[in-house]
């Protein structure tokens, strides 16, 4: 099991111990954080954040990772301002990069292209979502908080509830949870059901048995976490088809009432109406706090593969 | 006195004593400056820069004082590349970036986002500008500015001049040169005076005498401080209308020549053509001193309420 | 030979002596980040970089340099977020920027905008391109390279490839290749050669011979070093035109089994068709080996102006 100068491309990549020792090695950065030790880890060291699609917390998250390490961050988040611009292709984006760095973190919105990223470059490579494929670091937070909210993820009731045919979000956890054998149940409208391929991958290779359903109220109703994520109008040929799924495929403070008492909801972020706004500040709404696990769940993985 | 976790949203929140201790705490960050110390006051922490809307200044400004502390910054100033662009609201954008940062600056075309980031987040927020309603920093670097070349502020004869309708700039600023008993004069052109309310606001509260005129000659000739400010023609309907004001409402250095022979000229900076060029060279001109003393003013202000 | 607080704005401005120092300043920083060692040499400086141009490669070169020498960076990439957008001039931007940081890399699209700046500007400002004028930190970078890998530069062939007309690179390249005593021979479509001044300059001032050609093959054949440059469509008024030269003029695989065994390709990048992509694996190709020598010679560069 060696981190050292290892890529983080796909969830795929890691056994269930090598996911497990990332966990662990987070929770010592969260010791770390609240005791507010300044740690020079990383002192000299460069991350290039390289994105090449809008995004926020991903983005921010890294940085802050990589600073409360004690190292630097150089990137850029605005692809009109760059040698892309000029034609450079990504392969000479990345050749180049690596020389100013010691790693990099890419979002790009292309499948494969983080691989692809990975394969030139001598320097690790790490995932931060490449089209509608993968963002390894994204479910390596989730179990994180999954465990340390619930203290375990073997034999818990897990719905994942929205989109799963398109966000990459759901398609990792999913295959991620049954590794760690917790039970699904799947919940999304007609049409956006988990890939086929995906559901017969995870029952092979995990054992794992899995409820589907389109009746959000029946799919959370035993759960231990419902796992929440946005229909991406942006993956849409048809807005409005986007915007009456998402109308009518949210959660509601009233279907909040028959779950369980101490579910727990999450969701990658950003949101739009998938959940209803007052249920942000029920105890059961957990999601800013799994924001906060990003931090030294990124720190986590750049200080282990890091050279 | 609490400064520590404290939101600085606008001037009115403060009493004179309390701007009277950042601006000390202030002159201590200028002499450290001065003496190129290493400060590592605030080494490990986090700034968060939250720019919903262009700046160069206030942002390089923070960016610098908190990196001049010892402490980091993340952050955008381009609202495309960020989790905006995919529907996420304000409120759900500052508990993300509060889960990063020890404290965040915001800058936001609204007018009460600030406030409502500051009621959102626990971390302390400073409004960098919310629309055409206040800019806090900017008034307390004025002031600093003013006490440092003057000497004093009570007594003077401060004139503002510009746009006082819609620029926040000197909204705050005729608000605290009031409660530090500066003598106003208000020079503006028919239509763009200073809102009644704060005039009788200020006139109630702080018992001050306030002259009033749309005639510039007359109104900087007595004047211990000339305070311009830019008629923004992106707040104006009539883009014509707004550059003939500009063209007519402007300092020339032959008026000048008959104000007092140690006044000095300030203004927030960005300029068009509310100064003559000309002007930048003699040594009544202060602005690009006053934009150095946002160093200090910011560090102070950073340091102060940083947990 | 004093460079605590030199501008950095053309090549032309140095004697071989003061370049000389400035390649040997580079082989320590570069002996120095080969041993990981935490330089702190410009703790609590601040560099600002002004880019009002697209740039991936030397911004983000300049962010790793100050980084690797302990400082830290502000700046844009963005003119639309800054108060240009607001009608602010160049002149009032630099006089801001200045009161931020100890030293400024600008980027503009106006040729001479640099040596404005400088001329303005109490800090040392390094010109990170001016339009198609000067690109200092390039061409040193560019000589750094050829000394390192060849062991020197007096008596090399050199070949210029490309479009020497327009690319910036190319023409402050010629001067100090001349100015080392290369040989030079200048490879360029017609009507796309070498400025006839710029050429009678090098001839005149350092008794330079300089072979002129427009056939690639025969132009390369000899040469020891190969330097390219993109044929940049953005300077041109007819695009078609300019892509039925890109097409037409370029460097194949099957050229390259003609000429010198250990001849060196270099490109200051990006670069689109100009090179055949599978020339990257061969150990001809040094371009992305120079990329990394920007980062010595740009760090040597800022700890030997910086105030």
């Amino acid at each position: 099991m060696k981190f050292k100068g290892k890529d983080i491309i796909s969830i795929r990549d890691f056994t269930k111990e090598e996911i497990e020792k990332i966990l662990d090695e987070a929770e010592k950065m969260e010791a770390a954080l609240a005791k507010n030790t300044n740690l020079e880890l990383l002192k000299g060291k460069i991350l290039a954040t390289l994105f090449f699609e809008p995004s926020t917390r991903t983005r921010l998250s890294f940085a802050t990772a990589m600073q409360k390490l004690g190292g630097n961050v150089i990137g850029f988040d605005n692809v009109e301002a760059t040698s892309i611009a000029k034609g450079e292709s990504l392969i000479d984006t990345v050749r180049t990069a690596e020389k100013y760095c010691d790693l990099i973190v890419i979002r790009h919105p292309k499948e494969g292209s983080a691989r692809l990223a990975a394969e030139i470059s001598e320097k690790p490579v790490i995932n931060a979502g490449d089209g509608a494929n993968q963002h390894p670091t994204q479910t390596l937070l989730d179990l994180y908080t999954i465990r340390k909210l619930k203290g375990r993820i073997e034999g818990l009731n897990v719905a994942l509830v929205g989109d799963l045919k398109y966000g990459r979000v759901m398609k990792s956890l999913a295959y991620a949870l049954a590794m760690f054998k917790a039970n699904l149940t799947l919940v999304s409208p007609l049409g956006l059901e988990l890939p086929e391929e995906i559901t017969k991958e995870i029952i092979e290779k995990f054992d794992a048995e899995i409820i589907q359903t389109d009746n959000i109220f029946s799919g959370i109703k035993n759960a231990d976490v419902i796992y929440v994520c946005r229909i991406q109008k942006e993956r849409f040929e048809d807005v409005y088809e986007a915007e009456k799924l998402q109308k009518s495929f949210k959660i509601t403070s009233q279907m909040l009432e028959k779950t369980k008492e101490d579910v727990i909801i999450l969701h990658a972020l950003p949101k739009t109406v998938e959940i209803e706004p007052s249920i942000d500040k029920t105890k059961k709404a957990k999601y800013f706090e799994q924001v906060y696990y990003g931090i030294p769940v990124r720190m986590a993985i750049i200080n282990l593969v890091c050279p």
